[in-house]
């Protein structure tokens, strides 16, 4: 290589997903020919998301403050309770249909052979906010996997342990897919005609 | 958004090549939740290379030093010289053949109409070379674009002129591609059987 530090930087860019040698080479000559300005901000957000992004302690999804933005959001319908497996689904969500309630992330499912299991998804916390007694309708969104359905079933007992009626996504999402990959079309329709679960 | 600082991560993410919205998004995810060491480095090295990475002075490749390790390496042969369009063309060839020599980069071709001509192209900068004597070979390796070839018999007149022998790369680099995408085999079997220039 001309430049040892250009290596570095092409090395360093293989860390994003999908992002092989040949695409992290391309990268870095499109950023050092034609985005210095971009690169030096993506740089700074990287480091400052990295050092102050967590997760929201009411909803587990991401969040540079304790209680994230749409938790604290005053026009949020705060008696519908959406559960997601993953942010990125919860985004999905979020931009394909019309819902105005709050969300919980899972951040993963039920997988027992993997020693994920009700702790891991922060099921405790979900059953104390349940028993608050605010939440009317828990409408469950885990991707239509045999993990995700399991975990479905598991948490549509828990909402009804605390009195609160389980819904489910209608059928639509195709089966062994993940939500984020859904078209929002088949997403917006699936969430409207989510039904109640037996 | 959940988190704002998530958001202008994504939206600083869109500055790399084929990088749109959802790739943006599934790139942040991943990195905050699979790869936070990395995207550490990754933000410090972005940084130090928009930085510190500028031109070599003797080859305009990219490069962090004055002249570039390329050029001050005393294993290459300083007899030959391959004259290339991109540091991503430089890169291809360098990891494709046994080339030993050295290299000046263009940055660009010959393309009236832009506004490029050989003052953008550095070719003082390459006459004054060819003119210090050490030079007996310039291997020609623009692309076989019709703005390539032009600017490839601009150059043999340059080398001729300076007492030169300007080759080409051998035909079997396809017609209107782009060098940067020709497979290892055939850019090594083209550069091996290169001709002298007529
Ligand atoms: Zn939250
Ligand atoms: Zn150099």
């Amino acid at each position: 290589m001309s430049s040892p530090l250009l290596e570095q930087l092409i090395d360093a860019l293989r860390i994003l997903p999908g992002v092989g040698q040949k695409t992290a080479q391309r990268m870095a000559y499109h950023v050092l020919e034609r985005e210095r300005d971009g690169a030096t901000r993506l740089a700074s957000v990287l480091a400052e998301s990295v050092e102050k992004i967590g997760h929201c302690t009411r909803c587990r999804d991401f969040s540079e403050t304790e209680v994230c933005a749409i938790c604290t959001s005053a026009s949020r319908d705060a008696h519908l309770l959406c559960v997601l497996e993953s942010p990125a689904d919860r985004m999905a969500l979020e931009q394909a249909t019309g819902f105005r309630g709050l969300y919980f992330i899972l951040q993963g499912r039920l997988s027992p052979l993997d020693g994920i299991g009700p702790a891991e998804l922060g099921l405790d916390q979900l059953a104390a906010r349940l028993a608050e007694g605010e939440i009317t309708e828990m409408i469950i969104a885990t991707n239509p996997t045999v993990e995700g359905e399991a975990t479905a079933h598991f948490l549509a007992q828990l909402a009804r342990s605390k009195s609160v009626k389980p819904s489910r996504l209608a059928h639509g999402v195709p089966l062994g897919g993940e939500l984020e990959y859904v078209d929002r079309g088949t997403l917006a329709h699936a969430f409207g005609s989510r039904i109640e679960m037996s």
